[in-house]
């Protein structure tokens, strides 16, 4: 393969005025794999890129292109950091051409279409593609993921929600309860994109604290899902999002009621021994209290495994929201899908304070 | 008494530097029943107040005195803004001259003092003084509080998490699952106080989020003391502090498992029955989503009942973490000892944005 | 005048989603001679105010209603917290009706139109009033604005910059050279208004600084002509604004090169007795630094005068930029107009921490 | 040299717990040229780095030491991260075993050992090796540093008002007015660093601005020095520094009189001339605006030129503070003393947002 070979990833990202987008590009200006190729915006057509994200200044030379001509084509990869539904309107195209595709967005985050539709008002244009599609947590779908065509990049709120809780519901494990899974999750602003609204404005947003999508949230079916399928069966989820007045970054604090057979069990030694091998999940020391900032603008995410009374479990599980969250994650799975090193461009330490 | 004939009460605050303090002299400052008369700190003897906190520059006239010359035993009333332990020191020699005492510290909030010595690390000097003394949750104890000589004004998070759960758990009712309540909690950093400690510095605690405590914390066994006594029988409670980086502000998220008996209650009706005489609780309308800062600056706590699916009931609890949750909890606690309007000096709309 | 008899002023309100018309409520919901009487939004027309500003839920029972039908006319005054060009469209018909006014906007705050059209990019649309209308600054022009029906009230870098130059400027006084005056001024976000744009969003502004308007702002005219009409003579001005990640504050650093002639001056004094009898104004003590929270929410504005060299001086100038700066210092406007103490409503403490 | 032979450069840090220790941490540990040795903490003996700093986990698995257990005389060069002073009395017995000095406390900044003592009330411990060493400006001093033991780190605000300025003063030029200059500086609150201090609490320093060192401040002098020695004449300089609620960031305005002269003269390509070559220096097109974001963890340095009236300039320079203006210079004057590309390991795209 191209990253195997020693030959560059050519890469497009559609949609890269955003915050995932800018991520990507930071990531992927400094991939050693890498060629970047193309990035489009209908809106910004002709815009050098570096000039709407002047961190960029001296590192990423491309301006933006309209999807016509901006030859996506004749990449290897493309990432879709747009609105739902823009990457299955384009993806039978691209996969024609061979070219493989990782949305950043949920168009292949759901197979159940009948659930996406609910949640994303739209139907899905691909479910043909959706099913040969992966849901691209790598530290649960690796293998496959090496192997696919298309990647749909989990949500942010998931992949802490999904990794706190994996080694306590895979295997048919009688650990927990799994019909009362609480999830109270928090996240930076950054999380919301860069959408001119009033809600995330800096003098609405910053120096306050609220809950929102308490009556539902579309992460949560992408949640249920995946955890009904690792347990083997359908589980009970509260989950309820927070806002905090940070840019980057989420924390998400799952409470489990320990199940009366399962007392015994070392639960900080089923978290490492599940984890041991992963590059990006820490699992830290035992009393561990993590903050957010010690991911910032990594691909970490660590978890924390508390047990404040004999029959309740506290998994505490950071990430940034925009690395590991988003555009990181989409990188770990283009190196997988392109035979490279899982860490490949993703190694760098995070910026603390 | 004093106020309701209209003399001014003549009020000390002991241990005023901190954050408490200043936040208590800016609503006695402005309170049109209250003189302040003698504030205390060792270490600032003789400086003006208002050369520490320039806020009440043009209001408050005071300077900083020592204990022994600030002439307490001549107040109507001593708040002590003070650490843990301070208070009850005091408390006999201001009770024999007749001052009546609200201490913002953990002094006498706890009736079992085992529990007391356990959590705050020293014997209890008056055991006698805290047997008559009283929780000052207003909304709890009203009648009691009105004829108090010395009242144990709660813990912030207390605050939220009591008032969040008292509809569903006083009076014998068979509602939730009082075993198994989890309170996810959420603290803006002033609560940490003015002390200068690493941990709350801005580079440390901004742009970040942590939870904190996990392994235990002093309020837990108010909290639990408190809603098994509302309860009539001992609570099960999960309570895991965060910290928000915001100055003021606190967020709590109460998880309850309705039971099987209860599911045809209407939690709304039942929030806004119980308070709906309260000045200082809002029980906002169904599907509200409250934000810390529409109570910045001010004495409202407001609640927001959501039921996620039909088993589980998430209220939602905010308050300004210096005022109903310290200083103006206080100042309300004060104005019920007096014989005073409770609303009294403490009506300020919240400041917004 | 309905102040002075105890009649309450009757007040409407035009835009009141705003910022500042947040603030204006804020502040007369809590004015003791004021009766809310209307306020007008089309686009929110129906929407109990608290709705969109739940800090006022308790307060404020007002609805935004239409212009047409908010019945304007039968105020005794209407504040204008709306875009440029509106007030001045409706200016005459409220006069005819004995209606005064008071324009948070810029209508009324440029006695020359050609230099309002430049700035502003309309013709304005009633030169007559404007001339018989007064610039809003009370410390400037008290006897005018009490016997005023239309006022201008300032921008908010205009009020720090024009009264951190008062004292040096009037009177034909020889003591700074007025060719080379230096205005660095930093400002909360709150300043750009409650616009859905991009570059106010949190994850845009927080943890950030920059300058903006450096080849040109609208303020700049604005000090320009109140400047040189105090010093009598035109004054070269370089004037820097820039933003600040905080919702409210201002702080504008005035940079003056004394003249040798002047060199004896005690310009402490200078400071300290023109303001001697102003309300709002604190002249700090000298060496003071002051800092922008200590006048958060309150009408207060503190002035510090530094000569690091000597021959230059340095004063600082601090304001809560949606209260002296804006919705306060037009409720001062009010008061001063309706023959009442100029205090009234106004004497907040500031909120600190 | 070790770096230009392939063998990695053994580095020593002495007082790694503060801020430009552990930012020097984040640089070293990804830098392709360095082997971290030895770190040493008298306080933190024995503690893992990655405890103190967890962002480091995974990346650095040293332990601070003792200075004695360190070995920090057989790296080949030691950063000093130390408060003022312990960089000279260390020197000689280091540079005794052939061990090069970074030090970036200020005690190798200031050549004039009277002004040192002045400012640093403390006398200088080695006059000798101080004349030796040079001012690590690597765009000023490059030769000079690549053969030089001991360098000596500039200060954070000196490095942005200096380059700022550095154009328009060299080279004997009559441009501007070099009696008059005004440096009107914006730091985040990192440059206090990481000392349990009330003022920089997040609840003192957050949503809040403040000039602070009006009447004096360290870094002028070692500006002032700099600035004579580059225009050959002395410099007369207005300098205010301002605390803005951010961890990272410095913006520094400049304010200059353009002499009559040298009207004529095209500043901006005078600066784009001038650092053409530079790697760290971005001179932005005409009419930019930067923001400090734009250099978040990275060691750009940009410069925006403006002049908004024919006679005025004005410059504006961003930073990171702790890289550009601490750690990540440091690593560049590191790599040009080991004959490595002075841009390795130093090539981090900006994190933003």
């Amino acid at each position: 393969m191209s990253g195997a070979l020693g030959k560059k990833i050519k890469v497009g990202i559609v949609g890269g005025t955003g915050y995932t987008g800018v991520e990507l590009l930071r990531l992927l200006s400094q991939h050693p794999n890498v060629e970047l190729t193309a990035i489009t915006s209908r809106k910004e057509d002709g815009m050098p890129v570096a000039q709407m994200y002047p961190n960029l200044r001296g590192h990423v030379d491309l301006c933006f292109a309209t999807p016509e001509n901006a030859a996506l084509d004749q990449c290897d990869v493309v990432f879709f950091a747009t609105p739902h539904g823009v990457a299955m309107s384009q993806a039978q195209a691209l996969l024609d051409k061979g070219v493989r595709i990782i949305d950043l967005a949920a168009d292949f985050r759901l197979q159940d279409t009948a659930v996406f539709e609910q949640w994303y008002k739209m139907p899905h244009a691909c479910p043909d593609i959706l099913a040969d599609s992966v849901y691209g947590l790598v530290e649960l779908n690796r293998l496959k993921i090496s192997g696919a065509s298309v990647v749909g990049n989990p949500g942010c709120y998931p992949t802490t929600v999904i990794l706190g809780l994996l080694p306590l519901l895979e295997g048919g494990k009688a650990l927990v309860d799994t019909q009362h899974i609480i999830a109270d999750c928090k996240s930076g602003v950054s999380g919301a994109g860069r959408k001119a609204e009033v809600a995330t404005l800096f003098s609405e947003a910053s120096d306050s604290f609220k809950a929102y999508g308490v009556a539902g949230h579309r992460h949560h079916p992408e949640i249920a899902e995946q955890l009904s399928a690792i347990a083997g069966q359908p589980v009970g989820l509260t989950f309820v999002p927070h806002l905090v007045p940070m840019i980057r970054g989420m924390f998400s604090t799952l409470y489990l009621r320990i199940l009366p057979e399962a007392l015994d069990t070392d639960f900080q030694a089923l978290f490492e021994t599940r984890y041991v091998n992963e590059a990006f999940i820490d699992v830290m020391p035992p009393g561990s209290l993590p903050e957010t900032r010690s991911v910032r603008a990594s691909n970490q995410l660590r978890i924390a495994v508390h047990r404040p009374s004999p029959g309740q479990l506290v998994v505490l599980v950071i990430q940034d929201n925009l690395v590991k969250g988003a555009s990181g994650q989409a990188v770990q799975n283009m190196n997988l899908m392109f035979g490279l090193p899982e860490t490949t461009g993703l190694e760098h330490v995070a910026v603390l304070p």
